[in-house]
């Protein structure tokens, strides 16, 4: 009984429309609801502190394929993005809740190995899985988790808090989880023209390694808390720098201005790339899945970061004006396009 | 990557096997989860009150048909059945987040539709949409809500608390959903075999609402609360009394006695039960997704409820060793056996 009187793709608007959409037509009715659809978490007014929830799907055959991503790693990578969550706004996990949808294709022993990387994880950021859900699916496996964490509510970091002047930083480096995928896809194929061909995975280790095990950037949420540091805006990587930029850009109504000769890309990323023949710079802004952090802090607090190994600082803010602009290594200022993924299009 | 050595079929220990199999695995590492696995919702202390959270996934072809179940409803129900959990542990429901994955055969119309449900559900319920994740799915229509609630210290009812002589109580009528079911099938089937024939769903409205547009019983919550009643224990109706009834008894360690005679059946369903050659009984004790209210109150409260239109008294709570029992009209008692839908059997 879908309707039959018009029919309007979504691929028309995209995922990013399509959250707009729903959001212009849901108001908050609870006081306590400080933050509802928008950021990386809601935000809920809990007295003393900020409660923080969030929740992500993960989809086989859209997010992942366990052709090569053993299922120990899907566990803890569920629990992982949902973290990241919850670090983007400078928030601490506390909870979980696991569901899944499986099919009869999977045994228990392959649902017991999900769980031990969902456990791995769970006492990695020390969080408590308490409850869930466990149903049937027609075909394939269906994973949504659901996260709790907290944050004292002077220390929350949202997207729109960024100013012009603002310095924009990246924590670790970027593009390695996108070029790890095009090496696994890459043995994929491979194993399929031939499954006597054993997976060559050696030297691509780090690369592989960031798509099967993401880490949310907890550690340096600590970091930043000892520097007596909150960032001005805050959000994880995991549609792709470019599209996290411009989410940070919208929000906060200012413009971005980023510099090519200073996105951290790690050597191997940029070997792999230029073996696969992509361009590393397009990968690092565009790549996904990295899960590290963007944030955005004031000029005052430019002595507490920089010298810290860690973290990268990109560019500036700018006023919204000005626009967001990529500046080559050669000088040139080009606009800069979200390419990152989204879904339905 | 599956694990090849050995391979357990999830339907060799069924749905709540492989939950028990998960709870055993994990523990709480937080004061803050003071009640993880196992009852409607799980418990965290935050603070003044308890926050309740709890999540359901709903996945198409296993728990809705849209031949038959418009979007909008089902929009309705995903969030009516997580407000139902909340319920359950006596709690008030607050916020929400509402994740999907839908394959390209859904229209941006039929999106909207199902947010339409949602909305309707948010105001009716009063809670607020806070979140979510909008993803592809390779096929079929998957939603996942998790849902945020709370509850004063005091007032919050585990399956855990009944004790024996309790009085055993139902709310509305049972097996009405189930029964729905069953008249939706047939006319799926008369209309596949004749798609000019209409539906004939006229005399069947209260069973066919029951089943597309269930209710969670926050209205007798609120009641419960003007009568200064706690239940000692307490859950939803959504696999079958039943089933319930047995958790109830597996997490108080009591026995469980109830009358047939007690069950309360609304008149239309126990006519079209029989017309469609099924035991009205059956129907009631073991049909699921009723989404009513189970609960157990003491003795000294029976004066409060023993008028109320609403609530049926259908036994009592004993001793462990009494084991758990049904005694039928005709006064034979019989072992009390869940026959409610378990995923994975």
């Amino acid at each position: 009984m879908e309707q039959k009187q018009k029919r309007t793709e979504l691929s028309e608007i995209g995922e990013f429309g399509l959250i707009d959409r729903i959001k212009s037509k849901f108001t908050l009715q609870h006081e306590a609801s400080v933050k509802g659809i928008g950021d990386d978490a809601a935000v809920v007014d809990a007295g003393e502190k900020f409660l923080l929830i969030s929740t992500d799907m993960l989809v086989e055959g859209i997010h992942f394929d366990l052709s090569y991503v053993p299922i120990r790693h899907l566990g803890y990578k569920a629990v992982a993005v949902n973290v990241s969550d919850i670090a983007a706004m400078n928030g601490i996990p506390k909870q979980i809740t696991v569901s899944i949808a499986i099919s009869n294709r999977f045994s228990l022993e392959a649902i017991e190995a999900f769980y031990e990387g969902v456990k791995f994880a769970c006492e990695n950021y020390r969080v408590d899985l308490v409850g869930g859900d466990t149903t049937s699916s027609t075909s394939g496996f269906i994973v949504s988790v659901s996260i709790l964490g907290e944050v004292e509510k002077e220390n929350i970091c949202y997207r729109s808090g960024a100013r012009p002047n603002d310095i924009i930083c990246a924590t670790g480096d970027l593009g390695a989880a996108y070029v790890g995928l095009q090496v696994l896809e890459r043995e994929k194929q491979v194993f399929l023209s031939n499954p006597d061909m054993q997976p060559e995975l050696s030297g691509y280790d780090y690369l592989v390694q960031r798509q099967l095990k993401p880490e949310a950037r907890m550690d340096l949420i600590h970091e930043l808390k000892e520097m007596n540091l909150a960032p001005s805006a805050m959000m994880d990587i995991s549609d792709g720098l470019a599209s996290e930029l411009l989410h940070i850009a919208t929000s906060s109504e200012v413009g971005i201005s980023i510099y090519e000769d200073k996105l951290p890309i790690d050597k191997s990323t940029f070997d792999t790339a230029v073996e696969f023949k992509l361009d590393p710079i397009t990968c690092a802004l565009n790549g996904g899945e990295d899960y590290e952090l963007l944030f955005t802090i004031r000029q005052d607090d430019y002595e507490k970061i920089k010298k810290h190994p860690d973290i990268a600082m990109i560019g500036y803010v700018t006023q919204k004006e000005q626009g967001n602009v990529f500046t080559t290594k050669s000088g040139n200022t080009v606009g800069l396009k979200a390419q990152g993924w989204q879904h339905f299009q």
